[in-house]
């Protein structure tokens, strides 16, 4: 019987694009996965790596070698049969089934080099966090891969800090894609017994979600590094939730506000990063310490960038073109204390 | 011009029934409001305290001389127009808006003495955590206040750790009450620029949610001591918020499913309770040290009962029941794990 094609019930041939901290734990599950289910995966996964040196050797030698990605995600096996790839093309050569996970400054740049190699059949899914705001518009990454390669692209997001999910402690995620039996296919690649996996036709939600949520995280920072309490932080919490629906309500026609209040890619991934995520981190340390974004960024994130705080500029700017900076007042808030010198401790003033 | 009735436009005059930790926070608030709003309120209050001899003099002594619970809630300023009373029925004289914060094992007692001694007229409010179960059947306090005296009752509920409302830290509230007339009033008589009042005709939804969200604290608070991590804390968080709003639902018709997951009376008052709370507390200790949830209780809470490991015994009743207890896997579990011996570190068995 010749090989079906991915929509239907025919093998799927999975090639991730990217190799970081959360790429490498998604190649890990996604490794394991494929190994059980050989009888609708293709065993092997090839895993698109950025080349770069590592003590003097080439980064993909030492994974393929070691299984382990000792750069991003040291002591964790990946298996055998993830093999990290240096070239592109090569990474996604005979692929139906591909999984962008690469930060998302290189998303569009990434695009370009795949346009016009990749077969129509082919099913996308977006791990990247955030959104593209240009020329005064937000677009979603799986919304720009889509259009880019004229292929459906489904995303992914949750409640997902990577080293957890590398360790195998219990941890939920959301699919939003538009087709629901491709979104069950995406499924069965992902889940595992700890990693449980909840399927949405919302794509626009489920990439809002995890994009929006850093924002409210620096405003949760704020409250920690003015040690107001768990009141005033749950407080925080709630409004910048349903800010965050209200937003992708009024924006994103087709968005589902259970996504925000149901599922983990909203109120999940939320909580998880107003407890221990990077932006509330530097956010308490703002308080805390007087320094500005830019200097703790440097000095606390070792190369990432703090995504909550551009995000707020990039939200501020595409309100302020509406006219309805006042009425998102939490995002409207973190962009002024980031940017304009306001206080933190005005907070309860504003919003 | 003759004293209009408290429904209308007239005056009321405030009693607190209750003044341990929460009440004599909330006597504070409400001493300062009234003051401040003499149009409508009259201007003093009395608090009825249980006496109780502290360093060889009355408890309410004490407190009308320095106008501090020394006791319940010390260090801070009630203000000269909180009179504390011991005797309950010389505290409601005149009354016509009756505050109740008392322990919720008192409520029944406390409203036996008060039958037809209140005028049909007063409004009452119920600031009790908790629900009460008895012949399989659960009664919301509000409820309970209401068929006991025949008076119309709201509830109060939301992310209000007492010691963090009576320092002035920001805090929100919602009251749920079917005339929202009326709940503007209440919330005039409450709201300060640091305490936010929302209004609700959701009066069950109000109290349910703070009475379910303490089973739900000792979940986290297991995942706390099995060091689980932010992702696993965040999905029990959210597991736990949607069982709370579906048992509503499910039990309590006419239930707004809103009220779970956007009031603070819901998913912000369960996020102050699984970061902070002693639920949590008692149920990280629980795994940490191995010691029985009574032997915790003792040790740790001073006196306080252990709300949500006994919530989720009564929850366990009500639902056996009616054979619904695996339709509720969360709060299941957690009566499980404090009575039948089931080990924590099997909750993504059960759930």
């Amino acid at each position: 019987m010749p090989a079906q094609t991915s929509s239907d019930g025919g093998k799927w041939k999975v090639a991730l694009i990217g190799s970081g901290n959360w790429g490498s734990a998604i190649a890990r599950l996604v490794g394991k996965n494929i190994k059980e289910r050989s009888d609708e995966f293709d065993t092997e996964v090839k895993m698109w790596c950025y080349e770069e040196d590592f003590d003097g050797r080439k980064l993909t030698e030492v994974i393929n070698e070691k299984h382990e990605n000792i750069k991003y995600l040291p002591g964790i096996d990946l298996g055998d049969n993830v093999v990290a790839e240096p070239d592109l093309i090569k990474a996604i050569e005979g692929a139906n089934a591909l999984i962008f996970v690469i930060p998302h400054q290189f998303i569009i740049e990434t695009c370009k080099q795949l346009e016009g190699k990749v077969p129509s059949n082919t099913q996308a899914i977006s791990l990247v966090k955030g959104v593209d705001v240009k020329d005064g518009q937000i677009h979603i990454f799986s919304e720009v891969i889509k259009e880019h390669l004229d292929i459906e692209c489904a995303a992914l997001s949750g409640a997902n800090i990577a080293n957890e999910v590398a360790k195998e402690a219990f941890s939920e995620t959301t699919i939003g894609c538009r087709d629901i039996e491709v979104a069950k296919r995406w499924a069965r690649l992902f889940e595992t017994e700890k990693f449980r996996v909840a399927v949405s036709k919302d794509v626009l939600g489920v990439s809002l979600g995890g994009a929006l949520k850093n924002v409210v995280a620096v405003a949760a920072g704020l409250i920690d590094g003015l040690q107001w309490g768990n009141n005033a932080k749950a407080a925080i919490m709630r409004i910048g939730l349903l800010e965050m629906k209200r937003f992708a309500l009024e924006f994103f026609p087709g968005t589902e506000p259970e996504t925000f209040v149901q599922e983990s890619a909203g109120i999940a991934d939320l909580i998880t990063s107003c407890l221990g995520g990077r932006n509330r981190k530097c956010a308490e340390a703002f308080v805390t310490t007087g320094k500005t974004f830019d200097q703790l960024e440097k000095e606390m994130l070792n190369g990432q960038k703090l995504q909550g705080v551009q995000t707020a500029k990039e939200l501020h700017e595409f309100l302020k073109a509406r006219g309805k900076a006042d009425n998102y007042p939490l995002f409207t808030f973190v962009y002024r204390v980031a940017y304009e010198g306001v206080k933190p401790d005005t907070i309860t003033a504003h919003i």
